[in-house]
């Protein structure tokens, strides 16, 4: 029998394999390799830092909870009752943790070529120090050794947080949150920095899930019931000055276009009172959302917190999934998008405006030089959104920075996001970020674009100076 | 007079100028360079091997059937006329093969940087052993020297089949089509594997062309006049069980958009028997093709044939040139595609099913990580087609390979498609793919994304295994 | 205190950084370094070379005329007011030169990455042979010995064109234009060619500002009042009549979409009578400019001008700069574009006529290798003009030859345009380009797609050969 292949990550990965671009590349990489993490989006749950027990095991740390990794399972099918994903009206089918393991170890071979793949080898060999690759014959082994880990003190949240060098991390909170996660790590003593963001989707889109719950809701945090547009404006804004009070320092929208408009005050209120009464039409949502966007700019613009427009994911795009397993299972697709149209009346009312932040992030590239870049070279209030989600990898990277550099400079863009809900990723992807932006510059310094002091600015800046300025930290 | 410049195959084409990279590219190629030739998607001419005969001369082997070489020379303003493509009311009006030859080899210095260059150079090379490059000046000889050869028995077709390695051919065929020269090609005790594949866009589309003869030739083949719908459903069964019997793995659907969306049967049935009057409106032909795409993923769920879908070529978008000649003449032009919402329904339906596998082809290089990759890399059902038609060439397959890859992986892509008419060009374009897949492996090998033994477990199931899994071959 | 930089310009910028391809990249751009500049499209005042005096100073000659510039530092919340650029209604807030070259070196960093900090490093360095970086530190300095250098007699206009070697330099003029500057440069007994480009936008967008105070110059200069659309023909073909005795070769019509469609005369005249009256629809003035590319079309064929069409940027998208301060303030943004559909009538019914040549830019990426390449590689009538305004860089250029020439080849393209209204940049893109192509050809030389010897052909074709042949000079 073959002995198991060794994991070992090789110190020049990702870089150019051209001599002279790679040494530049590393060179680069080493000046920025250790500094803080900057995480200003992203959706880890801030109870682990509260609870700060161990994590339970390797199945349940690294595979359930992420559906980058169990998307990639199902479209080979296997299905997610295998995976022991809980289907909504119950537990999971596969309760053996260590049977779901070995499945997912199998199949690990599915992920070459993927930044799943990357940073799960990063994960196990720099955070658990796993040194065999994951296969059906390491699978019981590699178990046994990250549950060990596990087990130990450094192993714990808080440690992991601390050992990460995370300066700052930045949870994502629907607008009617408590924050009461924040609010004991604030008093706890503890010195790591956990920020709110102010996240209102369920209440602004009218055809939201559960839109009149989550309404009622936001009526008890304010103490007011919303029974009207105008006490609705009034409350969300209340929201943001307690999300304030907290650290927040952005708001965060999802929507599927990134259209703006304007209502008068007489069609928003009578928009809200049809989805009071549960008649809202679709174009009502459609029409509301845009005005949304348009009141969290001017809000923006008064309380002084980033604005992030997260637009074009068709969500939920398998009913059968959505059903029995409900939202993030991996079934969110992408759909074109447009930005030149659709942001021209925020853009035209606000995006001159020095105080306002707004941060564009597409899941379309074509938008990249064809739209965003111009616009964020142009327009003082907006910058552009790192490469998100399917192309938060190192192609995708390497074409946002192609594709965005050449108009709207890289002081236009907004250093790296993680986006994570999976905790233990967080310094492989910025790990990864950080070596494909050393890998930009030194192409740039390499064909004489740039020299190799200005790269050596543009490589601090690209993996934190930046995060830290366009998010006001 | 200068010498007449050689024409030789550098064993390194294709391949990244880096030594390491193409050391690793080259070792790659070597492992699955003499693989079989699976080819599960095309249009050659099954009667070549029926009849077995020597090709006529070179200017009706090369350039006559080639929409790719002809388009070319036209886009420079050199007529179809003296290139002696028919048209459609008679022979052409250029009849002098050699001075055809002559007058493309003059204008041949057009194809650089084109994949047709590379498959010609390799044809001309590999093929036909022709030492010279083709110029005004070698034409003559070049022309002499391959019609040589084409008398020759190896170089008659059942030969080149058998020379090319071809493991299996797929033709592409019209519902109505008798496969007779499948037929007789099973009985004549040859073991070249050639199988058809079910097109029924001549039926399903209400607007195709002699539509209404096509309809009455179905009824023929299946002996029951279609004069309903529901009658319609049951002989489209018939011919896929006969062409399954014929050795089909696969059916293929040529549509403007991808839209798919059920119809009821009261609906199918209304513009059905509209068609048969000959009254069929713009709007009926767009659903009623969208409800055959969800007819024909039911059928393929119960019968197990690969469902292929080939969409956004505005075919015939020049009229005078296909009034003269007729249908695939270089004046195909793709349009802009949508997947996220067209594909929805049926993928919703029948996309979690294991028994269906759908594989998907784009003309619209924006779908891919955007759209495709995304779908792919969720269902079961669906795989994604490769780089197709003007994307068949190193930099599109580079482009697919680098969009693809992070989020869909490898193993959901279909493999290989050379989807040529051109028989000869069978080996220069598997060639040609097997080259840029293994460039594309070592760039990951290099850049430490995988190493080297993946790669190569890769490399043998883009050359060989995708296809042969894919299809069921 | 650190010595100020070096501004030194490596004789192998831009090139792979790979030995190989670096030297072949190398030899075949200094086989067309030196070779005439053809400047067939472009927006340089010809005024300057009529009076052929100095420029007055750097900031009024590099910053003040060039949105590309003041668009970063705007971005970047630098107001227009502090960089001098006169508002419509009155003279700049902001009056000190000096000082507003003080702000452009001190933000000067923001273009690291981007054209425009490289044609500017060359400008400074090549032809006023500065030789330190441009910096807070050097600002003045740099000032000074540029504004000296402005005051000698082989900095004027007329000395600096023979010194970049410019062969021909097409400006872009309305159709009203009275071609004076041109007319007098023809008699001044200059060797200079400097050429007007009909460009009726002014007159055929029914929109356009001013259209009726337009229509009635556009009368005065023809001799005969524009009361119907009948006389308009009449008098835009007069016009081309006397712009062609002017030595231009080509017209351009920058419109929102390309689209193409012939009206009837009672149409066109129906809609043109609604527009004199002052009652022009949007959707009139959508038609009209569909109605009269087809005309323009007509007249080409006729008259043998070479036709340009600049679809798809939404101008003036800032609508506070665009009425403080004018047209071309850097707010204009790229839209999608769609060629397949909307070029087909004009393609139709021209598209197979070799007389005329049309030229097609895009400033969406997107339809290079899905569209234009396909049309540009079947319609003999079609070119497609190169990688254009922001896509007008070395990624951008990149990116088009990648996604054009295996469909189009490059002999359907049309050579390089500068587009600038900047003079002193001109040899500066003009290089950029040839170091762009001359590295594209060097990677298909070192990957064996073509051999040194036809690249040598191509790249003389790509510097200076297609941009003469194309426009007919």
């Amino acid at each position: 029998m073959k002995p198991a292949p060794r994991l070992t990550l090789n110190e020049n990965r990702f870089f150019d394999p051209n001599p002279s671009v790679r040494k530049i590349a590393r060179g680069l990489y080493e000046s920025v390799r250790h500094l803080p993490i900057v995480s200003p989006h992203g959706h880890v749950d801030p109870n682990i830092f509260v609870e700060n027990k161990p994590f339970s095991n390797p199945t349940e740390l690294f595979l359930i909870p992420d559906h980058y990794i169990y998307r990639m399972l199902y479209s080979q099918g296997i299905p997610l009752e295998l995976m022991g994903i809980p289907p909504l009206d119950g537990p999971p089918s596969e309760r053996d943790v260590r049977k779901i393991w070995k499945l997912f170890a199998e199949n690990y071979y599915l992920f070459r070529g993927t930044p799943t793949g990357a940073w799960l080898d990063y994960e196990f060999s720099v955070v658990f120090r796993v040194k065999k690759k994951l296969t059906a014959a390491t699978a019981h082994h590699i178990y046994d050794e990250i549950y060990e880990k596990l087990q130990l003190p450094k192993f714990r949240p808080r440690a992991l947080f601390e050992k990460f060098k995370i300066e700052v991390l930045s949870t994502t909170d629907a607008s009617t949150d408590t924050l009461e996660p924040h609010q004991i790590l604030r008093s706890s003593g503890w010195k790591g920095k956990v920020i709110p963001c102010f996240r209102p989707d369920g209440v602004t889109n009218l055809k939201a899930k559960n839109w009149k719950e989550s309404l009622q809701l936001l009526g008890e945090r304010v103490g007011k019931e919303v029974t009207s547009y105008s006490r609705f404006i009034e409350a969300l804004e209340n929201r943001r000055t307690f999300f304030k009070s907290m650290g927040a320092v952005s708001t965060d929208h999802g929507v599927g276009s990134p259209h703006t408009h304007e209502l008068t005050l007489g069609e928003a209120e009578m928009m809200f009172q049809r989805a009071l009464k549960g008649g809202a039409t679709d174009q009502d949502a459609v029409l509301f959302t845009a005005h949304m966007l348009m009141e969290m700019a001017r809000m923006s613009v008064e309380d002084g917190l980033v604005m992030q427009i997260h637009p074009g994911s068709d969500r939920n795009h398998n009913r059968k999934i959505h059903e029995k397993y409900g939202t993030d299972k991996g079934c969110d697709i992408p759909m074109q998008t447009e930005f030149t149209h659709n942001l021209k009346e925020l853009l035209n009312k606000y995006g001159n405006d020095p105080r306002l932040t707004v941060i564009v992030f597409t899941l379309d590239e074509t938008t990249y030089a064809r739209e965003l870049a111009p616009l964020a070279g142009h327009y003082p209030a907006m910058k552009l959104g790192p490469a998100w989600w399917f192309h938060d990898s190192i192609e995708g990277m390497a074409r946002y920075r192609s594709m965005v550099t050449e108009t709207a400079g890289i002081y236009n863009t907004a250093g790296f996001n993680d986006d994570t809900r999976a905790f233990v990723s967080i310094p492989a992807r910025h790990d990864l970020s950080r070596r494909v932006d050393s890998n930009y510059l030194a192409e740039l310094v390499a064909r004489h674009i740039v020299d190799l002091n200005e790269a050596e600015q543009m490589s601090v800046d690209l993996a934190y100076g930046l995060a830290k300025k366009t998010y006001k930290l």
